[in-house]
């Protein structure tokens, strides 16, 4: 029998799991109760409203982020920017094997389904996701400032491209359905675009890394997606 | 009064505006049929589901962008890579214009919504950015052969990172409300970044560019989309 106390807990993880199978659309209210074994009112105790639940699955999804992110034992500029992508390869990793299948940025899903039609839920998102581009300009001007990007490379439009980047190749990924295990690869290789050197030693590192076990472990905290089973 | 021989285009171009606007799952086919002026009857005459209609407006998409870029004057492999942005600028503008604000790529937004959901869709979506990625790799390929390429750029991953980065930077333009006018040169600086050069001349001809009205024109067949008015 599920404790009461865990109610709001369950419809968020069970949101988050049930918008990334499908859709935030293509799940209704009833079913998520019904998944998440909670009352209609309690629902609604929890949550004014779907859109409520979107914002705290958000941020479900932006806490197992910078937990992941901030495990990484990087130092250098250029390792904290290469962390990036260790992070999402972790998180998506993670999510291929609990879905099957590559689903997408959690972030980028709700970004293409809901921009135009609930602008409160676009801005709470625009917020978090402006929080990230934040943390990777500072990486990225921490990296120009140490002597470690191209020449003329501006560390605030890296910083976008990178995110977009990342953005991108998940979306193609998820369209492809090519699986997961490219995407940490392609986002070094991205980085090493506008490392110093075009960065032959940067490569050579990372393609050593790609034959290692080296991939972080996820942080358990970054999967809140309770299994189908659960 | 409508003629009965318009309706299939008629109920495409409406749908293409409606799910922008929206989304695919937002619209459902009474209120497509009502918009497009259409009997429910007719609908299925032309569509066996609304699936089928979905490919059909990925496919009108898909030969505006072309048709866009079959209008460019590009000769050399580098001005040919830059006509990318340039048609996806002119396609944004225009949609910009009609819909008041950033809706996305189409491409991009059925992807995001439906490629877990329905996968004959998805197929059918993938198939036609396939196309699009050996375009831009034929020509990533030119340019490599021509020298315009920096040192250890493999043309076809720029092609997928071209790719990425043009779904990426069109979502957080949707995500982030902020206009659709720094898409263009935000790809033109991308694909600099892998031109020869580091490119300073191409750097300079794009700020040029950037301030004389060079905007390639819109092709009229690129803007499918009839406004509410129509």
């Amino acid at each position: 029998m599920p404790r009461t106390s865990d109610a709001r807990e369950r419809i968020v993880s069970t949101a988050a799991r049930l918008f990334l199978e499908r859709s935030y659309q293509a799940v209704g209210v009833d079913e998520l109760c019904q998944s998440a074994d909670v009352r209609k009112g309690s629902f609604y105790h929890y949550f004014s409203s779907k859109s409520e639940l979107g914002k705290a699955v958000i941020d479900l999804h932006a806490h197992a982020f910078n937990k992941q992110l901030s495990g990484s034992v990087a130092t250098t500029p250029t390792e904290k920017l290469h962390a990036i992508p260790d992070a999402i390869g972790a998180i998506q990793s993670v999510l291929e094997a609990q879905f099957g299948r590559a689903v997408g940025c959690p972030f980028g899903n709700f970004a293409a389904e809901l921009s135009t039609t609930d602008d409160d839920l676009r801005r709470h998102l625009a917020d978090r996701l402006a929080a990230m581009e934040r943390h990777l300009a500072a990486v990225c001007h921490d990296a120009a400032a140490a002597g470690a990007l191209r020449a003329g490379t501006d560390p605030d439009r890296l910083a976008h491209a990178l995110l977009a980047q990342y953005q991108g190749i998940i979306l193609l990924a998820k369209l492809n359905d090519s699986g997961v295990s490219a995407l940490a690869p392609a986002l070094h290789d991205f980085i090493d675009g506008y490392v110093v050197d075009g960065s032959a030693s940067a490569v050579s590192q990372r393609a050593r890394a790609a034959q290692a076990p080296a991939a972080p472990e996820p942080d358990p905290d970054a999967t809140p997606h309770p299994s189908p089973q659960e």
